[in-house]
């Protein structure tokens, strides 16, 4: 290619970089407000968690405080429990002793539950805490272990600028209707199906 | 509801989840393979980067060593970078300038985009690093300012055990046919569209 073609396509690119920027701005522009943000994350994919997490490093990136509660992972310590869990801004509360069909005790399940959902609404009331994160929620939810009724009431009533992610797979459309944010995570493929077992720093 | 009725509940649950158990364990069974995985999430919703900063998080709490390269992101300090950068397990490097609509140089971007792929090259061959993120890497294939002929080879020549995580719209169906895990992750809303800027904690 010679050094006019170079050139061209420099200034091609240039043109086109120029009106994709102004179409940007104006919706940067547009976008002014700041907000206390309800987060929902589900979908049967990987990546709803370890998202929230990533939320989590980048609030206390700001100095700021997060609180996470973990509703159905099981007692081990894993990978961002350990990492997270020591930090002087970082509320961590395991809620959960496993998965529902683990236990098999649905009695100590929902007691579990809403032990951790109260102290949840501590957070939620909370105005020094920047980040509620509520791990798997929806599948308290799911298993009526606790409503939408209670759920959203403790939420729309938090601080203004408290920012709350909830994660878990088929949330309710109650909850999709209130959030200001959602992301549904598709399982294009996932490595567990080809016989890899959750591995540390990826998937727990 | 009466004593026995709660006890009829709890019984017929223990039965579904005991079902439910069996699945999953011989699921897990199934599941005994250790392995290096190249994971990669897409889509235009809100959760590809946040999400491997989680696993950025979950690597360190195995304390092991996680390295992450910025490929589209612009001068500015963000939450991630503040709070990961410093940490003695991390190396982070900011190989963009900016969105390419921002800058309007291609020759700059393409610079700026092969000396972070040497960087990035160079992680790729060490198996001192166990998490290798490649954030917003598509977006360079898509500009065609790197291609896959070069990005494949690299990755899969690394050490046995490491992860890597891309992020970013568009993935190129080449990479999602390379990949282990893949999540197209869904925007069905996003704040932005009601007028609220990019959140510090959530989005940055």
């Amino acid at each position: 290619m010679s050094e006019n073609d170079d050139v061209a396509r420099d200034l091609a690119h240039k043109a086109r970089a120029q009106k994709h920027k102004q179409v940007v701005d104006a919706k940067i522009a547009a976008a002014t407000r700041d907000k206390g943000l309800l987060l929902v994350l589900t979908g049967n994919g990987k990546g709803k968690s370890s998202s929230a997490f990533g939320m989590v490093a980048r609030t206390l990136g700001y100095g700021r405080k997060a609180a996470v509660f973990q509703f159905i992972k099981g007692a081990e310590n894993v990978g961002e429990r350990t990492f997270f869990a020591s930090h002087p801004n970082v509320i961590w509360e395991k809620c959960g002793e496993g998965f529902t069909w683990e236990t098999q005790d649905r009695t100590r399940d929902i007691a579990a539950a809403r032990a951790g959902w109260e102290k949840a609404k501590a957070a939620l009331a909370d105005p020094d805490i920047s980040l509620v994160v509520l791990d798997e929620l929806t599948y308290l939810v799911t298993y009526r272990y606790l409503s939408l009724d209670e759920i959203m009431p403790a939420i729309e009533a938090r601080p203004e600028m408290q920012h709350v992610v909830i994660t878990g797979r088929a949330a309710d459309e109650a909850l999709i209707a209130a959030a200001d944010t959602v992301s549904a995570i598709r399982d294009v493929k996932h490595a567990f199906r080809d016989g890899v077992r959750a591995q540390e720093g990826i998937d727990r």
